[in-house]
């Protein structure tokens, strides 16, 4: 069973999940991980847990399926007894429990998120909140995070297409502090600050990387990393769980057309995507708004941005939303 | 001249500076760099700014030095009009004032931290400690920041053993959040949380992977990274620049024996070394103990960690300490 362990400064939960270093990783040298015996390629199903859903196939096809939800298996947090504070010394600690499940997103190896066609993809995001909207329903689940590592360089341990869905019994403390935020915000200035920055962020145009009838996408004014790239719902929503079939359509489109636009401009493109959203016990909430995050790596956060919280960006955001816009490749 | 840009969510501060992604990195594929055209060797020195400060050679040898500080000529930060916030539309920013200095830590270019003579190395923090309060005396300097980023895999683009020092016009968030924290310790138990900690990880002795007369070396309970390693001065002091000359002997020692257990443990190691300390301007604080994180990247902190300060670690600190004291290779 995996523990979540307080840092008694900072007051930041750690999961210790030695089973999670176990895990295969195709990238690491000597490691099993050939294409031909990827777990999650159809006719490799048994190497997975049983899918806790699946989508089937549009057509007869061989695989029988187009997007399966499966059990990690190598959570991070795992199912069990209630979690409690329980001291240790003078630390506080608490039972690992919460979901870990992994998305399988087409049954093509080889397939990006961004070439999928567009229904598919919006199958993905519809995925990602039918899944969310099923875990909320534990008590004992505060926060539901997706995200995706694509690329060795962004942490992925496998290249076939594929997201993950964490369910855990803490709000983080990042997250909290995000929200805390926006309330500070809202409290100074009555309004979202996400709504604020979408209506500042049209009218100025220069840092706007797409954009839709639902969604706006942009490079953020304080980005932290180079071409770190923010997508935002136009109409508030606190709860990304509640997105609707014609929204995830929207969504799928402008996440499509970004991340086509980061390959462009970016060699060998390694990203982590985020849904950023509020805990999912919480009701609807004014002051936050739900988005995407997506933070390409080019260079490693190195000892000064851990150790300070504070960033180095050599790419200032209007930079590179035009680098995006005019399809330039950026050379370091 | 860089700019410091703020987040207006999360209130972080991030510092675009374009000119810094010009920096050559001898690890990167094409670039210039080969161990003859190091600039941080002797016999290059024209390669970097004239030096700000300087060891000389304990013996007449051909370099004349054994220690240089420089300019960093890439800098993050730079020195300048005085920093104001100035708004840009609903954002803030303020011009990036600061300084950025390299410690050439010797003349030889294969030597590691921890293979320097205790007295060499000693001489490398008493140096530290010389520039901080140098840089301190400037009002506009609000902290100074010491840190290693060593090994590919931690950030670092030169192998020549250096480490860098920035002094910058605000306290970073995170620093800021971690003295808050220790505050509110202290306010709920009347005591210093690394005080107590010190206290409490000698009598258990689980977690200790060092300890000489002035520091004790630890795996911190929640440690956010498999092998992460603290180091604490037993006596509690807020600021690092306050250092005595024995007492960084002891650091020195420590520092060495830690690394070479981490370098017995862990192969191809990289790691980031960051010195935190209370803001240079502040006075001596009861709450807050000055201290060493060293972070081993062994995996990249991916999508899951930044969404949400949430970090997943796979070797219990117990085990990593077990390891780093038995000389026990870590085998993933």
């Amino acid at each position: 069973m995996p523990e979540i362990r307080k840092d008694p400064v900072f007051g930041r939960w750690v999961i210790i999940a030695s089973g999670r270093g176990k895990r295969p990783n195709e990238f690491r040298p000597g490691d099993s991980g050939a294409p031909g015996v990827c777990p999650f390629c159809p006719g490799n199903e048994e190497e997975t847990p049983p899918p806790v859903y699946t989508l089937p196939s549009r057509e007869k096809g061989p695989a029988g399926w187009r997007l399966r939800v499966v059990a990690n298996k190598y959570p991070a947090l795992a199912d069990g007894a209630p979690p409690q504070d329980s001291p240790d010394g003078m630390y506080d600690r608490m039972a690992g429990v919460g979901f870990h499940e992994v998305v399988i997103e087409t049954p093509e190896h080889d397939a990006q998120m961004e070439s999928l066609p567009v229904p598919e993809l919006a199958d993905v995001f519809r995925t990602f909140a039918l899944r969310a909207a099923e875990m909320k329903k534990d008590p004992r689940i505060k926060y539901v995070m997706v995200f995706k590592n694509f690329g060795r360089g962004a942490g992925a341990s496998r290249s076939h297409p594929h997201s993950q869905i964490i369910a855990m019994p803490i709000a983080p403390i990042r997250v909290a502090q995000e929200i805390d935020g926006a309330a500070v915000y809202r409290a100074k200035n009555g309004s979202c600050v996400f709504c604020d920055m979408l209506r500042e962020e049209s009218a100025l145009e220069k840092r706007v990387v797409g954009e839709n009838g639902g969604f706006l996408a942009l490079a953020p004014y304080a980005s932290r990393f180079s071409f770190e790239t923010w997508i935002l719902p136009k109409k508030h929503e606190s709860h990304f769980e509640l997105i609707d079939s014609g929204l995830a359509e929207d969504l799928a489109a402008i996440v499509k057309s970004v991340i086509g636009k980061l390959r462009a401009s970016i060699e060998d493109l390694s990203y982590n995507l985020m849904i950023h959203t509020m805990p999912v016990q919480d009701g609807p909430a004014e002051h936050y708004h739900w988005h995407i995050e997506i933070m390409p790596k080019l260079s490693q956060a190195a000892g000064f941005e851990w150790g300070t919280g504070f960033y180095i960006n050599t790419v200032p955001p209007e930079t590179a939303a035009e680098m995006m816009n005019a399809g330039i490749r950026y050379r370091p």
